[in-house]
């Protein structure tokens, strides 16, 4: 299996498909072919690996697969058929596959006699596919709101001035964030106020290797010399206020985790909307007062209604603070953003 | 000196006076006498230690306080003047007097040729002294504000509903905050919309030992059957919204340290007129949007002018989160309201 995952990492990293690596097995147990899974449109790990075999040569075979073989007709013939079809009689996977038209896979293959174990190194192989799986599972990119404020939640003083609330530790944070997710996500409204770059850059302001796509929500034009459009990544345009469409196409262009870093109106829709799985507050310890605060209506109205996240950690990062909190409904992919293992799950206790 | 500070904690803790205890020495360095202060309009360590000698014994004696003696005509006469008319050669002290009015005395004594040692044990002094320091150096008690809101800064959701926000974790950490103080202060507005006993309880809702002077700001009255008349300790009640005022009639009641838990009028009038030295946010992970914000209005009209704290610390405390931060001007009394040790300083580094 780790032979498997290691095939698996073969393939691109960031697409709309999971990077999933297959081995075959004699009945001797020795390796009779390998495939691994190149990217959409392309063959599955599976097919990858019996097509480089003759007719027969795989009956009685053993496969090795990083992910439970599909059960679907995409753009390839479902795997579990393929599997069926070339006479292999054991099949040992690592994670099932969450996809709501995909799964099903491991069920079909027991039907047709095939023994079938599971969850062999699941530990490895979801760590390879974590935003992968997330975004499976939510059949939308796994969505991360970042707001910054004042410690009475203001994100503005009165007059509407607001620049570098947080410092230098919390910002480089933002960066790693950004880095680390497919697409960063603002409102016109954010473009139209503070011009932001969008960029993830280190230390020195210099640019990171991983760069997020940006992507601005919103009908109103940006300007023609918005920094946005700059951004080494082209910016993708997202009009009409449909949230849950906007994120379908996203999803359908390979994003897999958004970084929202809207202002108070996009991001109380996103909240509104029930499209948040987890959000960091950088907190600056200053006090402001006044009518910016940090969301727009978020359509609560009574104690009752509120919407309770589980708080995965607090981080004190100079002068401010990081609090990480998901949505219960949502597993969480990266409870520490960066710095901490993400294999030692976060105390989440709860408060009687 | 750790004698002198032995002594000085046989006196009341909690009272307008410090705790100060003193030893005389004679040129051989033997005890010849012991005082300590036992509370306001008693005599001083250093004249309750003279008082047991013969006149003329004290001559060429050294004089071991805890406490810079004092420099003023108070209820008793100023301690400087008695310890030269004693003939004593060497003043070794603790801590410095910080009081506006009572302070001088080492510079007293230096005049009139009396050796002085200064900060023999000044942190052992420092902690027995901590709150009376503070007062002293402030001329009133050292305030905290405590509130406890949503990750979005709001303390009800849009039709007023609030009742337990944060969890049991946090509120017992309230309760022990409580009886850390002298006093525990709110507004009209809070005991009315709320009724609450302010007392300072346990994990079971026993009484704990200490109880905090519950006092009620404001010029409304208060309904006759209101929890906090039940209070173990008489409330005090301060009509007339001047807050220096108010303070300084505390202080004259022996109030160091005050716990405000008022609602967003009085703990923005505190914050609008400079008199918070420290912080307490508890953060429950819900979101609320709505108006119902943590702060009014706190005069900051734009960024250049938002008030600077520094962050002491930050806990998880079950699902919620405490931030503990100071205003510059103050030094932090207990950075760690409990369970953390005051001796260990906490990190402040500042975000560049
Ligand atoms: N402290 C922070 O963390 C932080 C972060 C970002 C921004 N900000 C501040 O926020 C302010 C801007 O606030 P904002 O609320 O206008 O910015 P925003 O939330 O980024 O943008 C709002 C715009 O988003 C668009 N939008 C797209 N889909 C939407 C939907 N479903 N519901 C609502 N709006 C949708 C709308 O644009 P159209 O009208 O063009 O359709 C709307 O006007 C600036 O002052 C900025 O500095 C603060
Ligand atoms: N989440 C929290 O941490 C928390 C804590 C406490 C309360 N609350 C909530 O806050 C709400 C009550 O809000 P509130 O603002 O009315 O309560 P408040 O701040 O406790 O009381 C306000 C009252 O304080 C009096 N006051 C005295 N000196 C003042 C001064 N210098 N400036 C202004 N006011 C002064 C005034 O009373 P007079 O008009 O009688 O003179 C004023 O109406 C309740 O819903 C309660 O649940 C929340």
């Amino acid at each position: 299996m780790l032979r498997a995952l290691d095939l698996a990492s073969r393939g691109p990293a960031g697409g709309v498909n999971p990077q999933v690596g297959c081995v075959l097995l004699s009945p001797a147990g020795d390796v009779i072919a390998e495939g691994w899974h190149r990217g959409a449109g392309t063959a599955h790990a599976e097919v990858d690996a019996l097509s480089k075999l003759e007719p027969g040569q795989a009956s009685g075979a053993t496969a090795v697969v990083s992910l439970e073989p599909c059960n679907h007709v995409g753009r390839t013939g479902p795997c579990s058929e393929a599997l069926i079809a070339a006479g292999v009689s054991r099949v040992v996977y690592a994670v099932d596959d969450p996809g709501q038209e995909s799964h099903g896979g491991a069920a079909r293959l027991r039907e047709a006699g095939v023994e079938v174990i599971a969850g062999v190194e699941a530990d490895a192989a979801i760590h390879l596919l974590q935003s992968w799986l997330a975004a499976a599972r939510l059949g939308r990119p796994y969505v991360t709101l970042k707001w910054a404020s004042s410690l009475d939640g203001r994100i503005a003083a009165a007059d509407g001035t607001s620049r570098w609330i947080t410092g230098a530790a919390a910002r480089q944070r933002v960066h790693e964030s950004r880095a680390a997710s497919d697409a960063v996500i603002v409102g016109t409204g954010t473009v139209l106020a503070d011009d932001p770059s969008l960029t993830a850059r280190g230390d020195a302001g210099e640019l990171l290797d991983d760069q997020p796509v940006p992507v601005v929500f919103g009908d109103r034009p940006v300007p023609q010399d918005a920094a946005v459009l700059r951004h080494p990544r082209p910016p993708i345009f997202m009009g009409g206020h449909d949230l849950p469409e906007a994120l379908a196409q996203l999803r359908e262009l390979g994003i897999r985790t958004a970084y929202v870093e809207a202002g108070p109106e996009l991001a109380a829709a996103f909240v509104r909307s029930g499209l948040v799985d987890e959000v960091h507050v950088y907190l600056a310890p200053i006090l402001l007062g006044g009518r910016h605060t940090t969301l727009g209506d978020i359509g609560v109205t009574t104690i009752a209604d509120q919407l309770t996240l589980v708080t995965r950690g607090v981080e004190q990062l100079g002068n401010d603070v990081l609090i990480v909190a998901t949505n219960p409904a949502a597993q969480s992919l990266n409870p520490w953003p960066t710095g901490r293992s993400t294999d030692q799950p976060p105390s989440d206790q709860q408060g009687a």
